[in-house]
């Protein structure tokens, strides 16, 4: 499939930040025709994912139909599929029901997947963090095992209310600040039969920190909102193996536990193996410092499915502003080449990095500097930042009106057991 | 399972209308103790069910937690669990996980299910419009037809996007019209590709009219406004088969299609059949004017689960409001009972009927009293009449946000083909 007429078609696998930046860059020009393909039809806002596994938004606050997105646009053309083989040479894409798309410029940004490293049982048992689909799995199986508990309080002593968060990164700290505060505002009071008190939340990094890109003032001030709330830190400490009943750590503990959630790193979608392209660290594919692939001038891979190289050594963070910025660039570069122009290497423009702990404590840090954020300030100065990256207008009106409502009333939003396709727990295991 | 104490325990199997009624007309009597058990952790409000199938408005926003309705009540229990076993001399519930719970008083509102009137392929082939989960099914399956299309628009000849409505009473109607609104404001512009000016509904009932328990002037309306939207009437016209790939009907046509809408009536849940009371019309348990079933004057059936006598002959209509009221009505004859004063019979205050046709269209019907509501003031007129049926407050300001931002800004809430299981479509099949 290729635009009729003289066009230079540009097609985009997967509509995430990187993907939709660099439709967005090109959508303006009419000497170019954009075709968008992804497994969704709606590009998810992965920064907030973590509070929706904790019931304080709606999984639609999250999601922005791309259609939707790219209605203004005349020359893009979003298709709903999933890209099943690339050939780099022949810049074709061709999905799993058989569509072969022939691009002019092939952009590659399937996004990431959770890498369990090998660990045995990891990926049949734990809850990764990465999707919706993810974010909604684990909002249902938090509240199954709540429910289960209530309907057998000796559950609790089996591990019913043991949760385990594996990675202390911005998402591990994340859902595990979360977390804390769900079980501390609402199950409390929702269960009164269950020994609430009792729940225990985990989290397990072989690192030496929480959060450790950030500095080492924000490290010490994490670890203590984080065991203000309740969550037991196991740093310095791997996880050997994850099993329905039980997570078996590197120094011989076992932690009993019903849910695991896996927020310990990326690797790169299963595309990267899948696109004849040589696939660096993370499984992730090694691109130049213009985002293409060495000898593929006219194919970009970008964001969490690429290894960018950093200018000053080394390859750039997995984060949401780098694969936005990594579109916006691969725009720019197409529009060069197209025009004759030379390609520049991509410069990432360094906005900080942040993590909200708890609803009441964030921490950002800009270049040198860095701010601990409490109070209703942390959380609404933290949804402003994240509110200007969101792609629809409407996600930021609905967002902040359920945030601050749920927020300032303390009331938790949708806690909605409605995923039924959940593994039934089995209270036999260990 | 029985409170230790000298309390009444009061049982109720369902957190519908009639289910919360009746727990929040007795959470106010410290003598009474109530467990109120349900398969789902939420409450669904069936009105605007059909607004979540068109992307209208979120699956949250029309649940609301039932842990959350009665945390305030320290003597209401609410508990997740099917009921799978009813005996009514013994006033027991037992569930699928094998709890058994002893009552004084046993209040059965497990509500109803869609009635296929064993039509050959209804239950299997056509989507049914009762629950949350069926809304979310729907959705998604209405935005599947329009991406196969989107794929293959060849698949517009197989029917792609030709649908079916059986059952032109108010949920019928009103999907009927949301789904023409949808199709018209919506995806004319977000499938460019796709010919969607031929889309087709089709509204079938074997009435001679659409709206049936309302005025003709009512019915005259309603079928203009349905027909100006794009809606084609078959009335006076039966379904004889739904299999994948078509409806074949009474009059013999045949109509393509990959998505039959189920509207056409209800019967009451399974549990009727467990319950070991008398089923009357519609699999429904016939009960006494006090709602008790005959012979068990401990034992009440409510709203769909039940055949309520009318006063005027017959049996009152499936309505929310009348389930609502028996709620009430149960609570009081309960809390009569306790203190050794006669149950009355239930008398239905009727506060009308309403359907909304369209977004700009609706009728309400109060007694001998007719109104026809168009433009803005339909909507929110009508929201309002639901907003005061609404069961959270949160519902109602999430609700009303989102509505009204959705109305005025002409845009389309969360169109997210989100269920991951739904039936494959086959297009081989005709």
């Amino acid at each position: 499939m290729k635009p009729e007429n003289a066009k230079k078609h540009v097609v985009i696998v997967g509509g995430g930040f990187a993907g939709i930046a660099c439709a967005k860059a090109l959508a303006r020009h009419c000497h170019m025709h954009i075709t968008l393909i992804d497994k969704n039809n709606y590009h998810q806002f992965q920064p907030l994912l973590y509070q929706v596994a904790t019931s304080q938004i709606s999984p639609s606050d999250v999601a922005y139909s791309l259609r939707k997105l790219f209605r203004g646009c005349q020359n893009v053309e979003v298709k709903l599929g999933e890209a099943a083989a690339v050939d780099p040479a022949a810049k074709t894409v061709t999905t799993a029901s058989g569509e072969v798309y022939q691009a002019d410029y092939l952009v590659l940004a399937a996004g990431a997947r959770a890498n369990f490293f090998n660990i045995p049982g990891a990926e049949q048992h734990a809850f990764p963090m990465y999707s919706l689909d993810d974010a909604q799995r684990l909002r249902s199986r938090i509240l199954q095992v709540f429910e289960e508990a209530d309907r057998d309080p000796r559950l609790v002593g089996e591990g019913a209310l043991n949760f385990v968060v594996v990675g202390a990164g911005a998402t591990g700290v994340e859902v595990a600040g979360a977390l804390a505060e769900l079980i501390r505002d609402s199950m409390t009071q929702e269960y009164p039969k269950v020994p609430v008190h009792q729940a225990k939340i985990y989290l397990v990094d072989y690192g030496h920190t929480v959060l450790s890109p950030f500095s080492d003032k924000a490290h010490t001030y994490a670890e203590k909102v984080l065991q203000n709330a309740g969550v037991e830190l196991r740093l310095k400490t791997g996880v050997k193996e994850v099993t329905p009943g039980h997570v078996l750590l590197s120094d011989g503990a076992v932690i009993r536990t019903r849910l695991t959630i896996w927020a310990g790193g990326l690797m790169a979608s299963p595309l990267a193996g899948k696109s004849g392209l040589a696939q660096g660290h993370g499984g992730r594919i090694d691109v130049l410092p213009d985002l293409t692939a060495a000898g593929f001038p006219g194919v970009y891979v970008l964001g969490d499915l690429a290894n960018i190289p950093n200018p000053s050594g080394g390859a750039l963070p997995q984060l949401g502003s780098v694969a936005l910025q990594t579109g916006q660039w691969a725009g720019a570069n197409i529009l060069a080449d197209a025009t004759g122009k030379p390609r520049t290497p991509f410069q990432y423009n360094d906005k900080g990095i942040m993590a909200m702990i708890t609803r009441s404590a964030a921490v950002v840090e800009i270049g040198e500097k860095r701010h601990e954020l409490h109070g209703p300030v942390a959380a609404t100065m933290w949804l402003g930042v994240h509110a200007s990256l969101m792609t629809g207008i409407r996600n930021k009106i609905e967002a902040f009106v359920e945030w601050t409502w749920s927020y300032f009333s303390q009331e938790r939003g949708p806690q909605l057991l409605d995923r039924t396709d959940l593994p039934k727990i089995d209270w036999a295991d260990d």
